[in-house]
């Protein structure tokens, strides 16, 4: 809820939307429908929340024109097809700007490393050797940009992001405070009883318009490269082995850990905490709900669960009990020896009536 | 096992506890019922540990008055009703201090913030435009404090802890290492393909008393804040989401997760790996037993359970293709189609028998 | 792929293999059977890669004596018994090796400190009272070293890592980046409604050879240490808590979590994600499958699993609701009932038999 002043006009003309009610109305502010006030702005999803949007104090609604004709509470609308949408991009009028350009004179910025125009370098940065950092690129304070690490332009990276491995990175792309991006691979070779180091030679490249969260651990291949291609999405403590490679526009939520070398398609998503094991296949098009465990290819398009439901303890504790007989105990067989009763008993039944 | 100097008799009174024994015999840490030796105090839990007791080699034991008659070994005691309770206390009498205070040298402070009385603000902090430091705060090296962030008195902040998003920090908050506040949410519109940033113009608000642990991300609102109320308690590697509230006196353990807009209750416990799916609601008092996945609300107080026991994995991999077969066995149905059978069979002999 | 050049013949000595083909050949890199080209040399891991291996592009490639043999289209070969063990040791070869030396001037280190000859204390390295650090260990730039802690030699601590709590480390230890070892374990105890902080006086001790990934939490003991023995390696985003044991040359992938003071043996192996509950005993030589929850002793070797393996979501909906039945379907019972049915009914069609 930033402050920032803009009239209904105004704001009608930024989103290509309808202006309806008091054009010079001015609000300062963003909010949800709980919680909005006269100087904000709110927006209705759709007529799900008619009820909720009548009782909203906002100044200015972002509405439906079917969802606007049904109002009786509110004057000030702007109609627009996708007021999701509007209000996704709405959000960016009112953030607030990194404004900052320039170097820090505390940051260490090794000669060879190229800078661009217009970024800036924060407090006690460190950029080495042969890094290369796009224009427009803000770098905030604390980040490691180790040898040869390249950042394309309109980046953004947040506070103690760590970027080793020669990991190369494309344009707009958002790196969340304290993830590690390029560390190395967890590849060891076990012989005689003790675990052998393999040097991870690969790197990691990243794409456009790539987003990573806070917290993540992104490592660089073995010989191969770990690849992020172009939109994708990852939240907040997310783990992705040495030579994964993920499709455009993939979208994976917080605390998933996608194991070494496996391949995810395009256009997935992975809900929260979902595990992927290594060396796996998941088609184009694949959502995982929360939690799933893969453990094996996945080769065609859909929704995949696992897991089992929460239940009060006592009761879980009863079926888990069943569930561990369930290896001996031949289920479909005794479905079709049950039939096959049934059938015997009135086969008996009818020799019986027959013989009164 | 700090080095301090106590004799019994101070230790006695500093825990409001009966001294009994040689009252000067001195002590210069806190052990195990395992590890002391004659210059640790140990406590003794319950009558439980009875046998642990006598073979400790502490040279004070702190127990209860009926504990301290079944103790034929020791002639050191000091009694309390709470042995538990009182040595937690005690542990903050041999807990080595962070004597430091001031601001070093290093330290890179915006003039518009603000910083109390008696902090110490460790090498390489940063802290930006209109952040205020309450008076008491320790803040390690390291730390980012961003934009108008604001952290209460008697406060810790670990090394390497990023605080950003404008994040509201109320008094005696301790947050440990690597762990970043006020992150940017994960929010993304979907539209043709490709994922549309919102950019998060909501705060995270931490109440009194609240602990946070290393490596976890606790993300802004939205457009309202994500709130944790007095008293809660949150382990390592946890992700606490968008607009999430957790209620006073939680606890959460080391890497749960708790998706978007989902509101916990007060005084409930989530044992470790918990996932709580997005929008969801949790009744006060309610326990979450290891690696339990909430996908829907829970309205009631209790403990609450889900996943399988652990199996050596041949059985697993049998009793995992039973489960796999459950949907198309009808459970119910079979149980009750068998006491039918039963019936007719017993229908069956009686005709037989009268037929005789 | 890091750009070294070596001989076929250098190579061949460097890992006592025998040389075959054209001894002067240059190669600069090692690189996957998939990716080389002419100026890499690649390894065939046994005779199940022989059509790729065919196919490679590679100058030259390590082999078994029998593939050797076997391979029609190269030329170029170093025969050894163990590719895949040669290779992970050729790959220090390629690797890029951190050549500086010496303190960074924006190091800050307590006078107390003792600093090892032929280090590397990188920019911005904070290190503390009473801090030391080993012979030729590479501490790179942001790291924390706390008052107290003891690092050996040969060691490496990527950027951004926080070492507290006193702890105690060995000789070769490698620690990735923004990995938390020694902060406080998660203790607090109960006590009318509020939690009570236990001020943690253990620490931590960690073997030699020990590799612990990125974003990780050791946490110190309560009073006793955590304890990580020689050649234990970890992978990213692991949760170790308070008081826990890792016995020597267990490995443990990315985000497993191991509760309050369980023991682990020895070679154990813990698959991704595994949650390991607390006063745990895991004996020597378990491996645990992706995904386990572990709520009870391991007291036998072996391989154990949990969790149940992932279906479409339809499929997995009708599963749930099955297995939540079974605590009510007493299914050992239903199987040897059906079979006391299948004997009445023989026993009354011999009965009608008879009475032919």
């Amino acid at each position: 809820m930033k402050s920032n002043q803009f009239q209904l006009d105004q704001l009608a003309q930024l989103i290509h939307g309808q202006p309806i009610g008091q054009l010079n109305y001015v609000v300062s502010g963003l909010a949800s429908l709980k919680q909005a006030q006269s100087h904000h702005i709110a927006y209705v999803k759709s007529e799900k929340f008619l009820s909720d949007a009548e009782a909203c104090k906002a100044g200015i609604l972002i509405v439906t024109s079917d969802v606007q004709k049904q109002l009786k509470n509110h004057s000030n609308f702007i109609v627009v097809d996708n007021p999701y949408l509007v209000f996704s991009q709405l959000t960016h009028t009112f953030e607030r700007k990194i404004t900052e350009r320039g170097i820090e004179a505390t940051a260490q910025i090794h000669p060879s490393a190229m800078i661009g125009e217009n970024t800036y370098i924060g407090h006690y940065v460190v950029i080495g050797e042969n890094a290369v950092i796009g224009d427009n690129t803000i770098i905030q304070s604390h980040a490691k940009i180790d040898y040869g690490v390249e950042v394309g332009r309109d980046g953004f990276i947040d506070s103690h992001v760590t970027i080793t491995g020669e990991a190369k990175i494309g344009d707009r792309v958002r790196v969340h405070a304290n993830t590690v991006i390029g560390g190395e691979g967890f590849g060891y070779v076990p012989y005689q009883g003790i675990w052998h180091r393999i040097a991870q030679l690969g790197s990691v490249r990243i794409g456009n318009d790539v987003r990573i969260g806070s917290n993540c651990s992104i490592d660089r291949g073995a010989l191969d490269d770990t690849i992020l291609e172009d939109g994708v999405i990852i939240d907040n403590l997310v783990q992705v082995a040495h030579n994964v490679t993920i499709g455009s526009n993939t979208a994976i939520a917080a605390k998933c850990g996608i194991a070494g070398s496996s391949v995810i398609g395009k256009n997935c998503i992975l809900a929260g905490a979902c595990g992927v094991s290594g060396h796996i296949k998941i088609a184009d098009n694949v959502t995982l709900t929360g939690m799933s465990m893969v453990t094996g290819n996945i080769l065609e398009a859909g929704t995949y669960s696992s897991g089992t439901g929460l239940m009060d303890s006592g009761h879980w504790r009863r079926t888990v009990v069943r569930f561990r007989q369930l290896a001996d105990v031949p289920l479909t067989k005794l479905a079709k020896q049950i039939d096959h009763i049934q059938s015997q008993i009135e086969s008996i039944e009818s020799t019986l009536k027959s013989r009164k």
